[in-house]
């Protein structure tokens, strides 16, 4: 599994990307990785790991994109950005897939420029792996399609359901659509008209119908589809809160312990660690041809390991095949 | 303060609002309510609060709008419904305000085919007053209104920043914008052209920009105003977020102690308790002519209290005032 790791995404810059490179290398044995960056800043890094050259290269890029910049100025800008150059890797089938923890809109957008899409699919979109009282459940769009057609979000189930297969071993996923009320009629007219596709797919009675906010924690289904600026209040909401929740207990119920305070802590901070988003591995790129993994900024070496890991198992696991076959059974058409 | 109670709405009929207003009459000496509902069914509970004849009234109407029946046809078919009763003792000022645990969608449509909205008003919206780090944030709108104009947001700003006011005791609330991004330029047309108006607008240096997902429960401002479908997600996210947070730290945190175990529990209890929707006291409808608050269906007899008391407050402190000036403030003509 060859994957391609932009060295400068991040907020840390590139000593997490290469001390997670190391740490992927160590946990997977049939890992391959292509750093992107400047090499300057990379050599110096890689040395002090003594990892294996075989498995470990540096492909020199000029430019860095930074986490604020608007990404299609960015690209005309700085065309020797590290993003572009690691999707370049994907394009020319150099590495199986890329994994990122920079600028989510240019990693976006440097998938969508290189036109590079899956069979079938009209647009890409970014899936998350939202943790819940039954597990995990994928939902997707959570940022790269503001304006999503009905027939974006239909794909999107197929491609959540495949997501769901690969990723969490569900062999029959259930389909919910984000809504503001169980009862179908709910909702805006993209709700509507998405409502009406997904009922007359060919789903097998996998489209469960409208789920609203509290269905996503209680894991009332195995992928949730909606809209891009839906998707990313969401997925930053559950963030905002997880925080706020800690400190409450932390204060509230720790704090109201004494001989066994240092227990509640140590259980708390066990129970911080698991949800982090370091465990969740990123957020999948779903619908272009190579696997992409989107880190959160924030992303420290652990979390860089995993998205490599989950980037390389999604690659052994065939999972743009399940998409593309899950497509084509929709009989939407080229 | 006179305020007229749905006694027939809810998931529990009409047992929990009847003692809700036995307990808020207790509560305010200064409040009269009325019940409005099936005096077959409401005459008996009534008897057995022994309540003063002078503080509380039955309003006979002959039907109810279920849960999930959609309003619009609820209302051609069943117009002596407690919802549309309530609002007539609205409209002719026999009452200064309702409170309603019914079907939300009813209670909205009820005060817009009312046409009493307060002065420069364009749309209605549902507020939700959210648990933050910092004490409680203004989210508008949570459902009323799926398909906002900018200058509805803008106005939803203007309210809710009364609301906190009156409600939060803010003297000086800032209000954010909803979207994917901090930077100016993110997100979606409405978004945009939003942003620009309440750039623009007079708030004096209270507008912040764009917030993001996880700003909502760190209370990084005052008022928080977006599209209901949006809002009325991330409410109900927050809830089962919540639900979900209080299993995991139950199990994994609590159940982690051994000797500590009970006290644990208890300080677990009372921060749920502390949250629970009961507590909130409901969500306001701002923009009528009339104090409105909106209850959660599930709502119990110390919720419904609690609703009744804050309608009561509303009216009391001018919260339709303070919207007005607020309104007339914004220059943006009749």
């Amino acid at each position: 599994m060859r994957i391609a790791l932009d060295a400068m995404g991040g907020d840390h810059g590139p000593a997490p990307n290469v001390r997670g490179a190391a740490r992927a290398l160590a946990a997977s044995p049939d890992l391959v990785v292509t750093l992107v960056g400047d090499r300057d800043q990379l050599d110096p890094l890689v040395a002090a790991e003594n990892l294996p050259p075989d498995r470990l290269t540096v492909v020199h890029s000029a430019h860095v994109v930074g986490m604020t910049e608007k990404p299609v100025e960015a690209f005309r800008q700085k065309p020797d950005n590290s993003i572009a150059q690691s999707w370049k890797l994907v394009a020319t089938k150099q590495v199986d897939g890329l994994v990122s923890a920079g600028n989510t809109g240019a990693v976006v957008a440097g998938g969508v420029f290189s036109r590079r899409y899956l069979k079938l699919v009209q647009k890409p979109g970014i899936a998350a792996l939202m943790p819940t009282a039954k597990g995990r459940t994928v939902i997707l769009d959570v940022g790269a399609n503001v304006y999503p057609k009905p027939s974006h979000l239909l794909q999107y189930g197929v491609m959540g359901a495949a997501c769901a297969r690969v990723m969490l071993g569900v062999a029959e996923p259930t389909i919910g659509l984000m809504n503001v009320g169980e009862e179908e009629g709910k909702g805006h007219d993209l709700a509507h008209q998405t409502y009406e596709l997904f009922r007359n797919a060919p789903l097998n009675g996998k489209f469960v119908g409208n789920v609203e906010g509290r269905d996503i924690h209680r894991g009332t289904c195995d992928v949730i589809v909606t809209d891009g600026f839906v998707g990313n209040v969401i997925l930053k909401q559950a963030e905002g809160l997880f925080e706020f929740a800690v400190q409450l207990f932390g204060r509230d119920v720790i704090g109201a312990l004494s001989a066994e305070r240092d227990l509640g802590k140590q259980a708390l901070g066990k129970l911080v660690a698991k949800f982090h988003h370091s465990a969740a591995g990123g957020a999948p790129l779903l619908g272009v041809d190579g696997v992409c993994i989107i880190c959160h900024g924030a992303s420290d070496e652990q979390s860089i390991a995993n998205a490599l890991g989950v980037a390389a198992q999604n690659v052994r696991a065939g999972l743009n095949a399940s998409i593309e076959a899950g497509l084509a059974a929709l009989g939407m058409g080229d």
